[in-house]
């Protein structure tokens, strides 16, 4: 009953926070189906566009195609990537729940931060979602505010595994001199409190791409011992390369890609 | 023009192939666009699952949870299956296109077959879309007959890989003792002609998961010295473990699930 009350809370906390988003982005608040008011052959097409993204088909794409621009809209905020979202990590934590930590304090989980903990989707909201190219300095000034908002199924799974007994890591491509204190901000306000470490990109790893930085740090982990459950995030480039873990988590961005 | 004509020519024959899946299968044949008669939380819950085992996300599943029997029919025969094959095999085509096979004939492509090349999809209709368990008994009735129809967009790619000089290499799990000749048979007639070679699962590696059997496959031909370009499959089991080629393509199957 309890359990049942506190999802059904945070259900709603998901639901204002849509309508915080849809307000900001002039989303069409009546929409009765996140699809029904694009036409069919542009919903199939990004549909198609979209599936072959997430599995990786498409690579190193660099904005979204012009014409997806009201299906992505309407995608990141009419609901169901909310949905998505909360899918994935609740077959997430159906499997660390099948995991007993052991009382060395080494089973560590390895979550990204931004779009995977944390959300983006206000400033991409200001680069039709990704139709406009990276915009590196309009990112940064966004990311030193510090506002970006918690990502809820995100949040719920982070807290779980601190509870649970796990060391979770959060591993970042945000560059460290510049972002730390931002990054560290934003995710105590966002309520991230208790993971084992933030590892921000450091001097020693400027300019390389983000598989190989992530996979260099996550060997070193393993070097200490961790033994690495799970691994999720919002880009290929998270899952692929070295010591990804027992089990890999993509979580859905068609907004951009990084290598 | 010869090719617009020769395009709309392949697209009016995948037109047929659909009509005549959707008389056998007893679809909805006025359906205006593939979703609109599924109500709005199945559709959207399904969306989150298909999105689920397409990224890897959701795993060892063994049924289409019931209540996407619908969808998974509708989006199998309604269209959209075919139109995210036709976006996929685009844009590998568009990576084929880049690379200039050398004089020495080993530059190859693995080719997963059953739903990679043919399809199953009439003897799934059968199974409620994958709703219902595997039937290993029935599917191999079903090989035997030969009867599987070619996937449109997969001997399109077929035909320029082998017109361009590469190798194409099919490799199925299917059985090499009970089921070669059908499977020569089936691909031949479905217009398969002129692969370097058909892999069927040999004694040698029968009860050995997916993975580690055409790993072991891969691994032999790499040391024979072929060069593998792509890897194309509908399981997730066909482009993981070592091996793998230089880039893997992973072609929607919401059916069944292969470890």
């Amino acid at each position: 009953m309890m359990m049942r009350m506190r999802s059904m809370a945070q259900r709603i906390g998901e639901v204002l926070s849509f309508l915080v988003l849809a307000l900001l982005c002039k989303a069409n608040s009546a929409m009765p189906s996140w699809w029904a008011n694009l036409p069919h052959d542009n919903a199939s097409y990004c549909l198609s566009w979209r599936l072959a993204v997430e599995t990786n088909n498409v690579r190193a794409w660099r904005t979204v195609p012009i014409k997806c621009l009201g299906y992505i809209e309407t995608y990141m905020i009419g609901g169901q990537y909310f949905r998505d979202l909360d899918f994935i990590m609740d077959q997430i934590l159906s499997y660390a729940n099948e995991i007993i930590p052991s009382a060395d304090g080494m089973d560590a989980w390895i979550l990204d931060v931004d779009d995977t903990c944390i959300s983006n989707v206000i400033f991409y909201s200001g680069k039709r979602y990704g139709c406009d190219p990276f915009d590196p300095a309009g990112f940064k000034a966004w990311a030193t505010t510090g506002g970006c908002p918690a990502i809820p199924a995100a949040l719920r799974l982070f807290k779980r595994l601190v509870d649970g007994g796990f060391k979770v890591i959060l591993l970042t491509g945000r560059d460290d001199e510049t972002l730390s204190e931002a990054t560290i901000d934003n995710l105590h306000k966002e309520g991230f409190i208790g993971y084992e470490r933030l590892i921000l990109r450091s001097a020693a790893y400027k300019g390389q791409s983000a598989v190989k930085y992530k996979s260099e740090i996550r060997k070193q982990l393993v070097e200490q011992g961790y033994r690495i459950w799970g691994n999720v995030g919002d880009q290929w480039s998270d899952l692929q390369g070295e010591c990804l873990g027992n089990r890999t988590f993509k979580l859905p961005n068609p907004m951009y890609f990084v290598p």
